[in-house]
C-alpha cells in the first residue's frame, strides 16, 4: 500500500515538474505545446465567427475546439492535483484564467454561442514571460510596469478632469448641432467629444453647422495640447527610471569596499569613507 | 432673546461643519452624498435628452431633477447663511458654480429646455479633491498644473504659428479642391486643415483631386512632425519637475564641510570622508 | 529750398518712427491698428468665399477690402520712402510679404478671383512678436525654434525612411486590395499609407478584404511605434535645452566678478579664478 | 595576351571606382544619375497604375521602363564583374535589392503585371546615405537607429500586451455590437480595436448601440493613455543618448588637478582656481 502511494507521489512529482517547471526538456516542451494550443484555440474561435469559414468547416472547428478544451481540462485537473497548495492556485490569477479558459465550452452545451467566450484563453498568453524566463525581458516588463505604475495616479487625475470637460463640451455640441447632425443626445455629444479629443475621429458623427465646426476646431486644438499630457507624464517616468540607471557614473572604484558607484567629483567613498584615488 | 440667537449661532456652526468641513463623520458623509447626487443629477439630465428614455420616463426624470435641484438650492442657501463672509463665497469659483447648478431648472419654468444647462453641475465634481483631501493626489494635481502652467506660453506661441499656417493651407486647399469635394469656402478649408493637422481625420471632407491629395499628404507629414512639439514642451516640463524632485536628495548635511548633496544611501561624505549621521 | 528739404526730412523721420518704431505711443498705436486691419482683412477674404455671406454683402465686402488694400499700399510706399535702405527692406522677408499682401487685389482687376490670394496677408501676423517686443515670449519662440532646428536633420532622415516604406506599403496595398476598395493606383495606395501611418485615418479609402485589413492592422501598429520617433527627437531636444538652462545652479556668487553661474560644488570662480565663499 | 588581360584589369578597376567609389567626379556623377534614374523609374511604375495616364502613354511608359531596366541590368552585371568578391556582393543586402530591382521587368514578359513589383527599386534609395557620405547625417541616423534598437525590446513586450488586450476587446465588441454594425466576426472586432487604439479611426466600422459606444469610449481613453507608452520609451532613449553626449563637456583638462569637468566657457578651474589653457 505504501509502495503504491509512493508511486502516486512520484507521478505527482513528475507531473508538477512538467506542468510548472521550465528547466527540464519535458517541462519546456510542454510549455511550448501549451502556448501553441492556446494560439491555435484562439484562432479557431475567431474563425468560427467568420461566416464563410464557419459554414464550410463548422464540424471540424467544433471537434478541434472540444479536443483542445478536453486537453485544457485535464491540464487544469493535473495542475490542481500535482501542486502542494491547490486552493492557492485555484484562486490565483492564473488559476482563475485556467478555469475560465475551459468553462465556456462546457456552458455552450446548454447555451449555444457561449463558446465564443473561450477567447478569454488569450489571457493565458501572459504565461509566456513565465515560460521564456529571460531575465532581460522580465526586467524590461518590470521597468514598463514601474513607469506605468508611477504615472497611474497622475493620469487618473488627468482623466478625471478630461471627463468633466467632456460632459460640458458634449452638452454644448448637443445644443449647438442638434439632432440632424447626429448629436441626438448629450451622451452622443460626449461620445463625439471623446472620439475627437483622443484624435480617433471616426466621422460617423461630425458637426455640420459653421458654429459647431468652429467649436470642434477649438476642441481639436485643445485635444492637441491635451494629448501631450499623458505622454509627458509617462515619458518623464521612463526618463527618470532610465536616467537613474545610467546617470550614475562608474568611474571610480573604492579600493577598500569595491563600491563602484560614485559621483563624478567624489573624493571619498560614500560607503566606507576611504579616500578615492584619481585614475 | 439672547438665548435664542445663541441657538441659531450653534445651528450655523453645525451647518458650517457639515457643509464645509471634511473632518467629522457627518461632514464626510454629507460630501459623499453630495457627490452622489451630482453624479445622479448629471446622469438624469443626460437621460432626459435620450429620446427613448425621455418618452418612457419623462415624468419621473423631471420629478427627480426637481428634488435634487431643491436640495441643491437649500444647500446653496445654507452655505451662504453659515459662512462668515457670504459675499466672498458667492463670488468665488465654487460659489458661482453652485448658483449656476440650480439656476437652469428655475429658468426652465419660463424657458422649457433650459434644464439641459444644469449639466454645468458637472463642474461641481472639482470639489472631489477638496473632499478627498489626500495630500498625495493634491500634490500630483499641483505638479500637473505646474507643468501645464510652465509650458502654457510656449504652447500658445506654437498654436499662434499653427493657426497662421492653417489659414494659408486652408486657402490653398480651397483653391485646389473647390466646392465639389466639400471645400466650399476658406473657413471650411481651415476646418479641414485643423482636422488633418491634429490627426483627427473625420473624413467628412477629404481631398478628391490628385493634387489635393498630394498636398494633403504633405500636410499630414508636416502634422506628424508638428504633433511632436507640444508633446515635447510638456514632457520637458514634466521631466524637469520630476527630475528636480528626485535626482539629488538634500537629506544629509555633512557636519564638517557642510556639503549637502549626497546619495540617498551614502554613509560617508564624498567631499571630506566624514561619517554622515542618519537623521 | 534747403528749408523745404529739411521739412521733408523731419516728415520722413516721423513716419519712420511711427511705422518701424514700437517705443512711442503713436508707433505702438499704429502697430495695433495695423494688426487689427490685417485680422479684419483676412476675415473679410474668408467671408467672401462663404456663399451665403458673399451673396448678401458682396458689395460691402469688396469696398472694405479695397479700403484696406489702399491703406496697406500707402503704408508700403511710406515704408519704402522713410527707411534709409529701401532696397534692403523691399527684398527682406517682411518687405516681400508686405508687397504680396497688396498685389492680389490689384491683380483681381484683370483676373477676377485673384483677390482670394490676399489671404497671404495672414503672414503679416508674424510681425506680432516684433511689435509685442516681450523678451520672455521672444525667448520662448527662440527656444522653440532652436529645438525644432536641432531636431530638423534627424526628422528629415526619419521622414526619408518613412517615405521609402510608404512606397513599398502603398504598392502592396494596391496589389492586395485592387480598384474596388478605392486603391485605384499606387499613388492612391501611398496616399492611404500616409493617411494611416500618421493616424489621420479619413476612411475615404479603407481596406475591404481580410488580407488587406490584416496588413492595415500591421501598418497601424507600425505607425504606432513610428509616431513615437519624431516626438522622441523633439522632446529630447526640448529636455536638453530646458535642462541646460535649469540645471545650472545660481547658488554661489563670485565676490570679484559677480559671476553667478557655478557648479554646485565649485570652489573657484570659473570666470576669474577667485576662491568662492561657501554661504 | 598578358597585355590584353591587363587592359581588362584596368577596365575593371575603372568600373569599380565609378560604381562603388564616391570620391572621383565620375563616381559621384554616376551615383547622382543612378539616384535620378531610380526616382524616375519608381515614378514611371506609379504612373503606369494610374488609369488615365496609362491609357494615354502606355507605350512610352513601357519603353522608358525597359530602357531603365536594361541600364540597371548592365549596372548589376558590371558590379559583379568589377568587385573582388562577387559572391559576397550578390548575397549582401544591396546585392539582393539590385537583383530584385531588375527581375520583375523580365518576369513581366511571361506574367503581365509583374512589372508593378519593380517598385521594390525604391529600396535602392537607402544607398543615398552611402553616396552622400556626410558624417553628420550618418551620425544622426546612427543615433536614430541606436535609440530605436534600445527601445525595441520594451516596445515588443508592450505590443505583445496590446495584442492580447486587442483580442479580448475585439471579442467583447463583436458580442455587444453584432453583425448589423459591421462587427461581422471576431477578427473584424480586433481590426476595429486596432483602428481605434492607434487613434487612426477610419469610421468604416463604428459602434452603433449605446453600450458599444460606451465601451468604445473606454477603449479610446485607454488608447489615450497607451499611446503615451511607446512614445515614452523612445523619448527616454533619445533623451538618454542626447544628454549623454551633451550635458557635460570634457574639453578642458586642468593642468594642476586634472579635473576634466568644466563649463564650455570656463576660464579657470572650478576645483583649484588654476587658469585653464584654451586648446
Amino acid at each position: 500500500m505504501k509502495n503504491r502511494k509512493s508511486k502516486y507521489e512520484i507521478f505527482r512529482e513528475k507531473i508538477k515538474i512538467i506542468l510548472y517547471g521550465t528547466n527540464t526538456i519535458l517541462g519546456r516542451m510542454f510549455d511550448l505545446v501549451l502556448l501553441g494550443l492556446i494560439l491555435l484555440s484562439v484562432l479557431l474561435i475567431m474563425m468560427e465567427t467568420v461566416e464563410g469559414i464557419n459554414q464550410k468547416y463548422h464540424q471540424q472547428l467544433i471537434i478541434c475546439e472540444w479536443i483542445i478544451t478536453v486537453f485544457f481540462t485535464i491540464e487544469y485537473i493535473l495542475r490542481i492535483i500535482s501542486i502542494q497548495k491547490p486552493v492557492k492556485y485555484v484562486f490565483s490569477f492564473y488559476g482563475i484564467i485556467d478555469l475560465l479558459a475551459v468553462l465556456p465550452m462546457y456552458l455552450s452545451i446548454f447555451f449555444p454561442g457561449a463558446s465564443v467566450l473561450s477567447v478569454v484563453r488569450a489571457l493565458r498568453f501572459f504565461r509566456l514571460f513565465k515560460i521564456l524566463h529571460i531575465p532581460q525581458i522580465s526586467h524590461q516588463s518590470a521597468q514598463l510596469r514601474d513607469a506605468i505604475e508611477a504615472s497611474k495616479e497622475k493620469i487618473l487625475v488627468f482623466i478625471y478632469f478630461v471627463l468633466i470637460s467632456t460632459v460640458i463640451i458634449g452638452t454644448i455640441m448637443y445644443l449647438v448641432e442638434g439632432k440632424e447632425s447626429g448629436f441626438t443626445s448629450i451622451p452622443m455629444g460626449i461620445y463625439w467629444t471623446i472620439v475627437t479629443l483622443t484624435t480617433v475621429g471616426y466621422g460617423d458623427i461630425s458637426p455640420q453647422s459653421p458654429l459647431g465646426q468652429f467649436i470642434a476646431a477649438l476642441v481639436m486644438i485643445l485635444g492637441y495640447g491635451i494629448i501631450a499630457v499623458p505622454t509627458g507624464i509617462v515619458t518623464a517616468e521612463f526618463a527618470k527610471s532610465s536616467l537613474r540607471s545610467s546617470s550614475v557614473n562608474i568611474k571610480k572604484t573604492c579600493k577598500k569596499c569595491q563600491s563602484q558607484v560614485h559621483f563624478d567629483n567624489a573624493k571619498y567613498c560614500c560607503e566606507c569613507g576611504t579616500q578615492l584615488q584619481i585614475n
